[in-house]
């Protein structure tokens, strides 16, 4: 858990905002001699460096595209210091939880999930840099923007400090991937899994879009170029030739790659005077000190990766009610005077 | 609810399905002498033009792109005519609902909701061509396309009438605009507004990709080109200058118009051979009969229209209960022995 | 499903209304060639015994301590022909899916629930007059008033023949019993096993009361005379020596039968004169017509056992979710690279 | 908030458990300058006074009816010490709760919930002891038992006393009264008010029993006995003579006083000498150490109005949300351009 969320602090690099928390979890409850309890985890991390002085001129100001307004217009009140709900320290509990939920995927299912940047600003990592069937975490982390191809690593680090030294912000898309799934989990209706996919990844602070294989470009092709074709692998294994579906049909996992892209646009909070009203309805302009991230997306990557396991945590343990009673059939349908029964159901009791 | 139906329907006009369905809804329940009961309202729309002959080839092999082999997967049956659940037919109860919705929405808010098509395969309507504040239903509704600009509606149709005659299929993009949407609508964490509409619209067939505002082109930008700047304007109402932020800040409205994309794969199911297994593991080749539409988004603009008014409905009960008991407190606060009570909060009762 | 229909529907003997409704039902989508396809189900159960003319005075009056009156207050429209949603003719879709429920229950894990009648009036039978581990189908369905003790059951049909000669009523208690329940099925805090079960038995029309276990007569009894001891069974089980737990302890089920009694008011609508007010808010007497059951609980069993059911079944599938990932792990684990996976998530398919 | 807790602590009579917890609250969050901010809040209560000597034993053996056996069975896991989630230190969090929604529901529609204790092992306080009409939380408050009658107080705390010094324990009963509901709350079918009220109660731990208006004691009346007829008052409200229904008909209130009462076993922990099984399997014999309640009733009663009080909260909520749109329809209608939108919507911004 503490890895993934010195993933996703602030102070990690010259990158991020130079505000610097270790972000040390330390868990309350819900765990005894390292096991779960069954009971909910407490996950307690206190802020370190917090100051709340920064905050004085934007307490009065509502600063442009920031959800301090909407808040106010919501709640009818304030908490501007570290920005309340709408600060970037919410995600701490989606990375922590986030790390739960990816370790028993992998441990489950064998699922991996690993996501980066492909944007900075203007520069573009090609589509064929990477290889979604071998890129590994290591690549990844092998920078601090958190982009698999070293070249184009330099290029977004490069974009990135041009603008922070002048207090200026940009935006970029993460790319996400998860190898593994296996097939059948999601639901065919309303909650496809590509749907909860979207809602996760919009939930995220800054997120403005989301598309899935294909995405807004699968536009630009007919249907015959577009849909991707079915073999019969040499395992025996109904597979695709192709994966412009990304992994999921129907709103269904077909057993290939699951991978989707999320637009993360150029942080709100800047170091420049803008034009903005204050909460009495005057005009007036504001300059924010605080210490914000030039680009959040190098910190978005923790977090993608955590939606997107909650996202195939709950609908793999969805699948199994719905579809996976079967096997189960012998641990429960035998009645409590039976011995199988009583071990198969609490294993841990023998 | 009739009307909006016949908008989703198939065989509307030669760029759809040819498939002759009437759509016509009997409500069978939750009315009586004009007025809803509270009851939950069930809306019946029966098959006419159903031909399961169609279906023989496709019951034996897979379509590729098709929920039909991840529906297997997951349940181990299929149920092949007219495609089960993952049919557009299923879309029919969102558009009703949807209906009932776009209704208390205009008549208690104001809310306006239109979609319209914006792209048909490569031809893109410009950013310009459409005015947000002013585009209305009957300049929508003036072609076959949906595309309220009339040239760019000529080209569109060409381009499916071109697809269409060769049994190919292609997609597009369907934006949507909500007009009057209050401010303060939606949540600050996991259900933010963009949330629920990406998750609303991702829960569309064929549906891949979602942005709001200024979306993915949002990440050209930097922070002070990106931000949408506050003023006041001259009824004494806190606006912005710009609206990059597509009507939401931080996952609650701002009381801008909301606007968002949709983009949709070319329909899966065509007319030109492809290569497929069968669901006994045989590869084979598929030559789909069935009447399919050559482009889907003509019709997807109701069925978006339709889940945005859900999502907005929802929200907007939702910030009434949380944040609007306060005007209520007079209607609720007095005891039974009250006159004012008994009247107010049964108004039909005298 | 017919069966379970069958068992709820009015007019099925004298002492239930004399209304005739053949109740039969109609499955309109869900199933293919005898088997469910996942999509959910649709059962049509048409009114055909309807006389709307015996609700003319009902219209015009409330009926004392019937729902229709507070349906008028919430919902300000009154839909008076059969009571509307208020109507015991809801509870045909609850005896419809709890007879789905009790099928997969007792295929997949031998779980067995049975209700019958254990109070009608003033006619109480005795604890030890029927065993929970024995007591059949057979038995309560071997007279019309579905209690298993022939001699108590004569009494009860007795003591409602007399109300309704007279045009009064009169309720009653149901007691439920479920039998070979998989222990560790339920949840620890809000959600407890029991909770669900109170929930849904208080949500059955004209029910107003629920006790597990001992109930209320267990505050009769000390904590040492109370307590049911654990012992350890020739099967090498965990048992417990009594029951006055009822099967669950501390919201989860401990493997031994659940039993729970629910109360049911005397019908409100009775054909005797009563004062009450009319809609014009005038004191008025209404002598109510329509065709009303003496004694609801006979057709009060198959509804308890169905809600029952549905409790269960929900219950186990969030039990398998939560707690047995672990024998799926073959299953699941596996990359789609290998057949066995293949077969494992798809059995139908080979 | 600290008041409701001092009702619930332990140590505080000594009547109740002797372990001393001084369960002082302290608010982490969601609170700024005397206000909630809308961010979740997070209320901390630790521990002080805790003895991991006392669960030695309990650590090897089940306690009878006690929920650590189940736990077992579930989870696999055992987190002995204080008794997990199944201590009744898990209701601090619901008596917290409960004192916010207390306050918001006196504050805007004037409701008071108050409970009390009816009986305790065989000492039962007669019906007409108590007017619900005029009953305080003073005369409940005037003693440690919580009885509003200080005759059967008294003989309620000696029960209780004679039990505790031989280590043994009994149960009783609460009765909970809410004035002032508003009519017109609740749901009409599957989430009747009564349903949510039951589920509330047999949530909370060893409560084995709800009933509601008349509840088991109503079916040894007949129809006619058990109306309640309807009639106008003189400021003009539909009324009723009698409270049978216990201010609910069909799941929505009637506007009259709801009551209901909960029935509580016998603490399971208790200083005798018990047969039991080792998780080893291996019948054993426990004597329970720890410091328990002789009587869990008295801190029963702040448990259960919080309940109450979240259950109307909720549902007044969902109240306002269906069916109070009206009222808002100006504050909402207006789009942006208008003033009064802007501070209806927001009013602490003027």
């Amino acid at each position: 858990m503490q890895v993934e969320l010195d993933r996703r602090r602030p102070g990690q690099s010259r990158i991020t905002t130079p505000r610097k928390e270790t972000d040390t979890c330390k868990i309350l409850s819900g765990t005894h001699e390292g096991m779960t309890t069954g009971t909910p985890i407490h996950v307690f991390v206190p802020n370190t460096d917090q100051r709340g002085g920064d905050y004085s001129e934007m307490a009065k100001a509502y600063r442009p595209s920031h959800a301090d307004a909407t808040y106010d217009f919501k709640y009818g009140v304030r908490a501007v210091q570290g920005g309340g709900r709408s600060s970037a320290r919410e995600t701490i509990g989606r990375v922590a939880a986030g790390a739960l939920a990816k370790k028993i995927l992998k441990l489950k299912s064998g699922v991996e999930i690993l996501a980066f940047v492909s944007k900075v600003y203007q520069v573009v990592l090609p589509e064929d840099a990477v290889d979604y069937e071998t890129v590994t975490m290591e690549q990844i982390e092998s920078n601090i923007v958190r982009c698999p191809d070293p070249e184009y690593a330099e290029k977004m680090i490069a974009a990135i400090d041009k603008v922070r030294v002048r207090g200026d912000s940009i935006g970029g898309v993460v790319t996400c991937i998860a190898r593994n799934v296996p097939r059948g989990i999601g639901s065919p209706v309303f909650d496809k899994l590509e749907a909860e996919l979207a809602k996760a990844m919009l939930s995220l602070p800054a997120s403005k879009g989301f598309e899935i294989g294909s995405g807004f470009a699968g536009t630009d092709l007919t249907g015959s170029e577009h849909n991707d074709e079915f073999y019969m692998d040499e395992a025996g294994n109904v597979r695709t030739q192709t994966n412009r579906s990304g992994g999921v049909q129907g709103g269904i996992s077909n057993g290939e790659i699951i991978y989707f892209k999320v637009a993360f646009k150029p942080t709100a909070t800047i170091g420049k005077k803008q034009n903005t009203v204050s909460r009495e309805h005057q005009d007036v302009e504001l300059l924010a000190r605080g210490r914000h991230d030039p680009c959040v997306v190098p910190r978005a990557v923790p977090m993608v990766e955590s939606m997107a396991a909650l996202v195939l945590m709950d609908q793999l343990m969805a699948h199994i009610a719905q579809c996976e009673m079967f096997p189960l059939n012998l641990a429960l349908q035998e009645p409590i005077g039976s011995a199988s029964s009583a071990s198969e159901l609490a294993p841990n009791l023998s």
